[in-house]
């Protein structure tokens, strides 16, 4: 048995998902957190190494199994309930877990995914409320939605994303297959840009919306946004937009992956 | 001329808006940046007195003028862009100024107004997410909306809202005229119960939201929440929610206050 956790947080405190060595990150605060209730060390695999600043709303980790005594690092007979009120009572608000479920031998977070959704929510507006601002970027309010419609729908499909990829992100193959790409507007006028994949280079959701905002804001054609996808250079793309409009939203797993 | 300004506020980490001798509040972060921006000290007066932890999307407040020169401390002739985003320079991110305008002499932004709308939203789960715990309080998930639904709109009309009145609320007449008040649940699942009324007293939102969360959960009927708006005392009504689900929307003036 593979315990699997969905844990939700607000990252604009964290330096990110994965554990560093000089600043606190997610990862860190949910294994103390573990470690506290079991009462012995634990380690976790995360999905999605999400960037300083990016949220949560359905990360999923597996609890890696101590070699000496697997039943007792991943919770024993605990029931699902328990593990999850028993975790967050260790927990700073700003991180949750939401669940817990037990996964079949084998079972690991980001191996065993399938696809991953991220959003990414843009207000436009001259000033940004408080009350938005920690989850959306701000964008000039002349932002046109629908050149930006037109160009999201040829991101469908496999496409070279090394225009989209941070430098420091190790990627041997900078391709990658979007499932699902699309824009929506809220009933406030918000944009919310949704995209599946079957896996993100790094910064990759935020240099894709840095991108299309420059096409909804005229300085470039859904065509050119589109001659992108074949491999164009880091520099050939826009800006990677803010951290804090970013959140993941869920992982998909093959049906058939819980015991 | 008397300048008012519109303004947003994360009211978390404030002791409330009012001014207070030994905590941070909203109002002296406010007349702190527009003393700084315009280079003097200067006095506001908000339309709604909210409590700590509470939040704004649309406070309205009026500039104080100085007798001894009204111009300079309402910020002159300045246009009303310059106003917002010089203040805005010296606002912390959780406050923020969205728009000024000049209104007619003689404008109060609390007597002026001729009613208000407050929300307050409420998700049914077991576990809040960070991502909505900023802005709403969880609620036992057994709870039903149509219950809720029934005795809310019998809150239309003028009452006697004592048993909703926070002690330390100092109100000579505890009659308030409730304009509209309904609950709506959002696609996700999440309520939001909306007010709007002439005037409200200390705690009045929060301690009616309580109660109707007891309608909602079989603790008490529709027809006995109905029976406390006629003066019976806090001591009969449930209890007071608590404040981080509660944003002041939006205030109302009689048209023609603006210059």
């Amino acid at each position: 048995m593979v315990r699997s956790l969905t844990v939700a947080y607000r990252g604009t405190d964290y330096a990110g998902w994965q554990r560093q060595s000089n600043a606190t990150t997610v990862q860190q605060r949910l294994e103390e957190a573990l470690g506290a209730f079991l009462n012995q060390n634990v380690k976790v695999v995360g999905a999605g190494r999400t960037d300083a600043g990016v949220h949560a709303r359905g990360q999923v980790v597996h609890v890696v199994g101590d070699p000496r005594d697997p039943n007792r690092s991943t919770g024993g007979d605990l029931p699902d309930t328990a593990f999850v009120h028993g975790t967050n009572r260790h927990l700073p608000p700003d991180i949750r877990v939401l669940g817990a479920s037990r996964m079949a031998e084998g079972f690991h977070a980001r191996k065993s995914a399938l696809s991953k959704i991220y959003t990414y929510q843009v207000i436009p507006t001259r000033v940004l409320s408080p009350l938005d601002s920690m989850f959306a970027a701000a964008v000039d309010p002349r932002v046109r939605a629908e050149p930006m419609k037109e160009a999201i729908v040829g991101l469908v499909g496999r496409h070279d994303f090394t225009a989209f990829a941070l430098a420091g992100g190790a990627h041997s193959d900078p391709h990658r297959s979007i499932l699902r790409a699309q824009l929506r507007t809220s009933g406030a006028g918000h944009l919310i840009f949704e995209f599946e994949a079957d896996g993100f280079l790094r910064g990759m959701v935020r240099s894709l919306v840095g991108t299309l905002l420059e096409v909804g804001l005229g300085k470039r054609t859904p065509q050119e946004f589109g001659e992108l996808l074949a491999g164009s250079p880091r520099s050939e793309a826009g800006p990677t937009a803010p951290p804090q409009g970013l959140v993941l939203e869920r992982v998909f797993y093959p049906s058939g992956t819980a015991e």
